[in-house]
């Protein structure tokens, strides 16, 4: 232990040492717009993974950018005779638009002053570039430290997760061998209540559905027809308010069948948590919780299954009034789902109960989109209590371990079609604007990030199983 | 009675002899895209008037562009002692969309081939450009066959028929002495089951409201907040779908309070008609009547009120899917009023209504548009009989005196602030599409309903009272 305790000493030290050196690495990347969404990015896209690949390579890995039919994907090896981690990460990011609203341009990389101290500022500064160059940081100090790279590494970086990631699920199912480990590292998440390291242990999973129901062949006038004709925007709304009943319970038959009772010790972990349910929504002007009769808010976000509207239109929209009784209408309808729920019985299931609900004289057309089942890490994996210990030395905060409500389709997609548990941890503030203007990551945030990573992959080192 | 004779037959002749001209001015016309609900277009509106009041001046009328808060009103006076008939017409239209459903563009005013025969394709060619100016070509005729107008006509036109007549009842009370006659034209109907002549004896009432439901404060993710935060679209549709019973009765406390039973002879006139619902509804692509149970199809759509939803939108409703939880939701509703239901009354009990159902977290605006009463003509009027016997020679068939389920709230004003009846005929089809892409009128309606104008005219001369 003396031995190991020394390691991780050096190791720390080197981060430090280099962290100056880090930071400009993290600008020089935030600088490349790798907007993936955009076609018109699709170059910066390619010079964000290449630069990868070289940084890679210059660390010591065995690392090439891949290509697909969409962004590159970038892998390294460390070597060794078995792989032991997987790491994940993306280069791409959001658009930044609208660009009226950030203070600097958010490709110019600047650090600025935030509330809490220095801060990164650019699009992906958080999400997610700070976040992974916090694990190749850490991965430069070992080896300065140690003079290698830890064994059985395997990185994995993706260009396609703000637009869906179409080509992951092809890749991972043609690289099985490449890139199968013991365990997947993912640094996509945040802190708890931007305070507590956390590590987040589950995630819904999302089914969602577009439905357009048709009654008149033509938009008719409502005056000549109002009162004998069908009116599609009613039959709409009568079923978009059948879908739950009062208690907000979803009243789909058979849809809380896979439903599993929430781990009683995550419930206990959640509650010692002292969520903040008022805090939470009043940061979005709203004070009244509609959380499923009969459990906390935490649990109804991180482990109850959800049925919510995205989307309605039908008839006319515009400004004034037109009084149409309209052929068509449509609404975009999406569930979050937990345990065992499989969103393509639930979409049958869906289709079904919405189809008793439609008079003779309409039609309804349903168009599929997301179908992924929820995904919750296996947290009796050794690596989750020593990281949860790290962690609680690095931060000086108890770290605790979180869900979401969220989907991240690479934990289910890593489960599904390589078999591996994943530890998702990372440093990101509640308040870092991803996805909006004005991204930023804490500069303080970044450095115990690195540090938090040297720390795993110490501990990483000392154990024979993950 | 021969010299009358003699007239008639002249002005008929000139009605034929002119025919081709009087298309010409009415394509003109169409070309203006005078849509009064679109701020855009307020100066195609002005357009419409300005090009009417020329006409009216050419054919020896003294007439004039009126300004009002909205779109100008044409008013011309033929000259004469005493004002003994007002006709009234509306040059303004519907807005086009979806553009992508006509078969030509809306303002090119094409000559096509229909079912029966060549129609005007173009907004507004049948609502109510190519109806009014049958009027104003019966005058033209008039004039061409006598060498002057009728004496005592008044003729206004008003641009805002189609977003709600705002501004027509200032402008009826300001110009009370300058509009008043002895009796109402209104030339914004049509021909019953598209072959029989008709004149319009009863209109519902209109009430217009948009309902805006706001709930975060932005919009949220639906994974982040879903299954805690209330959802502006889960409670509109509830709103919506609280609107009816299953035997389509709506459900606002007091609503039918002020509604009578229908006169007995005028539902007996009614049955006479043979009204075939299912022909109706399959012109449309329909054969489930939705009707208020207990009363015939007629009767729910002349003589009983009714509630639709005319338009509905809120969330995502781009292309693909985006699990956003929305800030906002809003939606359009109408109702068609009958015999005492007052708008001002119902409006208050729809707010309190929706009021009842809006949870702590949301907001709900309300926008008010149209308010009119019900409309029920006096069918004792000398020349309502004429007009029935002018209208079977021209046509060839039985007329009838129908009800409507639609709205022109200016009979109501009449009423109430001139003190006037109305004689409302009009030579439309049902399947002229009015409201909807691809509008149209039947070539050989137009004709026939400039010649019924100067038939009628020429019975109004001969009558002491009208």
């Amino acid at each position: 232990m003396t031995t190991e305790n020394d390691r991780k000493g050096r190791v720390l030290a080197a981060v430090d040492r280099e962290f100056e050196n880090a930071l400009e690495r993290l600008l020089t990347l935030v600088k490349i717009p790798s907007i993936s969404t955009d076609p018109a990015h699709a170059r910066n896209c390619r010079q964000a993974a290449d630069w990868l690949t070289d940084l890679l390579t210059d660390l010591g890995f065995v690392a090439k950018t891949h290509e697909t039919d969409g962004h590159p994907v970038v892998v390294g090896h460390s070597g060794g005779a078995h792989q032991r981690m997987l790491f994940y990460g993306h280069y791409d990011v959001q658009p930044a638009d609208p660009l009226d609203l950030w203070v600097r341009p958010p490709f110019e990389a600047d650090i600025i002053d935030a509330p809490y101290g220095k801060a990164i500022h650019g699009r992906g500064a958080s999400d997610d570039k700070g976040q992974f160059m916090t694990f190749l940081e850490a991965c430069r100090a070992w080896k300065q430290a140690t003079g290698t790279l830890p064994e059985g590494l395997v990185v994995m970086l993706e260009g396609e997760e703000e637009c869906g990631s179409i080509s992951l699920a092809p890749f991972l199912e043609e690289h099985q061998d490449m890139l199968r480990a013991d365990l997947a590292l993912v640094c996509d998440t945040g802190l708890h209540a931007s305070r507590q390291p956390a590590i987040m242990t589950s995630l819904r999973g999302l089914l969602s559905e577009e439905i357009t129901i048709t009654g008149p062949a033509i938009d008719l006038h409502s005056g000549l027809y109002g009162g004998l004709a069908v009116n599609p925007l009613r039959v709409l709304s009568s079923v978009l308010a059948s879908l739950h009943d009062k208690a907000n319970r979803v009243m789909i038959p058979g849809f809380y069948r896979d439903v599993r009772p929430t781990d009683h010790t995550r419930v206990e972990t959640w509650e010692m948590l002292n969520f903040d349910t008022g805090r939470f929504l009043g940061k979005v002007g709203l004070a009244a919780p509609v959380n499923e009769e009969g459990f906390s808010a935490l649990e109804a976000l991180w482990s109850r299954p959800t049925c919510e509207i995205n989307g309605m239109t039908g008839g006319y929209t515009g400004d004034g009034f037109k009084t149409v009784l309209p052929s068509q209408a449509s609404a975009k309808i999406s569930f979050r789902l937990v345990a065992d729920q499989d969103p393509d019985h639930l979409r049958e299931r869906f289709r079904a109960f919405v189809m008793t609900q439609i008079p003779s004289d309409c039609t309804v057309n349903f168009t599929a989109y997301a179908g992924e089942k929820a995904c919750t890490m296996d947290t009796t994996s050794p690596l989750f209590e020593a990281s949860l210990e790290e962690l609680n030395e690095e931060w000086q905060a108890l770290p605790v371990m979180t869900g979401s409500g969220g989907s991240i389709p690479v934990t289910t997609m890593f489960r599904e079609i390589l078999g591996m548990n994943s530890l998702l941890t990372g440093f990101s503030r509640g308040d870092d604007a991803i996805h909006s203007p004005n991204e930023k990551y804490s500069l303080d945030n970044f450095r115990k990030g690195i540090r938090s990573w040297a720390r795993i992959l110490s501990r990483a080192e000392e154990l024979e199983t993950l």
